[in-house]
């Protein structure tokens, strides 16, 4: 990829928080950068973005997306190569997907240039925030908000986009274990669940926490008409391996997110010779493939997660316990084989890097 | 309704801008009173609640509700009797269903003393506020945000809780025209259809954008399934009469807001002996009626727009148009009945108003 023009106003903070940042201790979602990028839209047009220092936000307590929820988002990661070079990953298939996201909740596109170049802009101003650990990055996430001073009802016409990051280390430490839903639903077919809409994510709050009481970390969401069919985990894409076949539901509803990771998964499993099958899988299937033992291994994808091993699966009083993890094989080589690309241990042969 | 009990730290504004505040020429959702009401949640517990002069909250750019949209909102209104005296119109129900709304987003319960005691007593001192116009009332928004400062997908543990208020003259002027959408679908079965929750509003604005280019006011959402049943239209319930009878959708399936002012109607018109059915009510049956020249009236009901008669309602390429709303009955009285209720012209026999 190639760094692009944007015009861009940069004030360096002169407080630099760096000397707190402590590698061996990364709090993911609690520490943030130095540095901030604000672009705001008014009037049909973006003004100059601006990188500043990290710092709250003065905001209206009648702003439009407190009460309306226009608010989106997108997460993205940089990684550091063994000479301690950052490089961010994919950047530009989040840019469009972020667009995907303000079509259709109703807000401008942003433009590639103050995504992708802002973002790149950002890091290279922060790359000290980028961690070298195995295993960690720093978490970059743009978002969008719709900032008019108005409480009715209608499309904002003032918008203010930002991207902040804050480092992270590895995300889940160990197989996750999953509960099928059948009773809250996530999306539907006509509504927003292929976008990363900020409501998307409030509607799920409850349902997580009774399942957390339960014991399980995540839920595996089913389709709003029968419940049959799987469809995602909210912060990951899954996939399951059955007889040898990776097989992932397909995108057609509209109420799967189209994650940037489940598509690099699909990439290099594909270019390896291994058949992936993006179709409906029903609940039904995984029973039956499970009772044969036919159900071999079972993933999560995202950028938080990345790919993240799944050892149990709950539907109702049904336990699909998966065998060791160890013993699995293609969960492993597609994890290993994400990171040699990120942490730049093999070339980047499909133009996924940004380096910084 | 009696006065409760309230722990409150009171600091009013040196600035009022009551001067500015012209009654000719109100701006609903622009213009917002002296004082608001702020309160904060933490350790599983509510602060002392204070009302403050109005002004922007310093917000991390972190701040969960920003990205997950655990953010939901009530719609209250105060109206000025002939002494000029306000009164505010069923906050305790409001009060309830913000509730249900804050146990479907994980959020924690807003104390009825906080609710309607704090919005009483913010609306005594802000009375200059009430306009007196005829059709006019003080706008009120108790809402609530999650403010963890964490990017991490969890229901968070602060939260803030808020009451603003913006003079508002009468909603609609005209009667309604309405596009009756069978391709986006606002709520479903298992999901937060039944909420005031940020994100309900934001799924709508690109549909309500696209039939507003058509000539529409509002969209009548059809259930998700088939949408062969009417729903509700996004800010109002709807009714429709139908041989004599009054109709509207039920609430049974959980995609459907239970309206105050829905409530109210289905109470007046009982009381006046007239049939009120809750059940699903078909397009079909609406074409079917209208051809037969049995739909006589249809409208909308909301805080905000009270009651607003549908002239128009269009499905794919049919319109329905309804008879001039002069020679309708229904409504008219309907809409008279609750205006003297709130303005003080009749006697309270339902125990809805709350003087300040």
């Amino acid at each position: 990829m190639s760094v692009m023009e944007l015009d861009i106003k940069i004030s360096k903070t002169p407080n630099s928080r760096i000397s707190e940042f402590n590698q061996e201790n990364i709090q993911f979602g609690k520490q943030y950068s130095d540095h901030m990028l604000v672009a705001h839209y008014e009037d049909g047009a973006w003004g100059t973005p601006e990188i500043i220092p990290f710092a709250n936000l003065s905001l209206s307590p009648a702003t439009t997306f407190m009460h309306y929820g226009q608010a989106i988002f997108e997460g993205v990661k940089a990684y550091k190569d063994a000479n301690g070079k950052a490089r961010i990953f994919r950047p530009q298939d989040n840019w469009k997907r972020m667009n995907k996201s303000a079509h259709r909740m109703a807000m401008p596109d942003v433009p590639e240039e103050l995504f992708v170049e802002g973002m790149r802009k950002l890091i290279e101003i922060d790359e000290a925030w980028v961690p070298t650990a195995a295993g960690s990055s720093l978490y970059i996430r743009p978002f969008m908000i719709a900032t008019d001073e108005f409480v009715g009802v209608r499309p904002a016409t003032k918008f203010t986009f930002l991207i902040i990051t804050s480092p992270a280390a590895a995300y889940y430490s160990k197989p996750v274990s999953i509960f099928v839903h059948d009773e809250y639903v996530r999306a539907f077919p006509g509504g927003i669940g292929f976008t990363k809409a900020a409501g998307n994510y409030g509607a799920s709050m409850y349902p997580d926490q009774q399942i957390k009481k339960m014991g399980y970390d995540q839920i595996l969401w089913t389709d709003g008409f029968e419940h049959k069919y799987v469809q995602e985990i909210g912060t990951m894409n899954v996939f399951f391996v059955i007889d040898g076949k990776v097989i992932t539901p397909d995108l057609n509803s509209g109420t799967i997110l189209a994650g940037v990771t489940r598509d690099s998964v699909i990439t290099i499993l594909k270019e390896r010779g291994i058949i992936v099958e993006e179709r409906p899988i029903s609940i039904d299937e995984l029973e039956e493939a499970y009772k044969n033992g036919k159900l071999t291994e079972a993933f999560g994808t995202g950028t938080a997660a990345s790919v993240a091993p799944i050892g149990k699966l709950t539907f109702h009083t049904d336990e699909m316990q998966l065998r060791p993890v160890e013993e699995w094989e293609i969960v492993n080589w597609v994890k290993t084989t994400l990171d040699d690309i990120r942490y730049g241990r093999v070339a980047d042969t499909h133009g996924w890097i940004l380096p910084v």
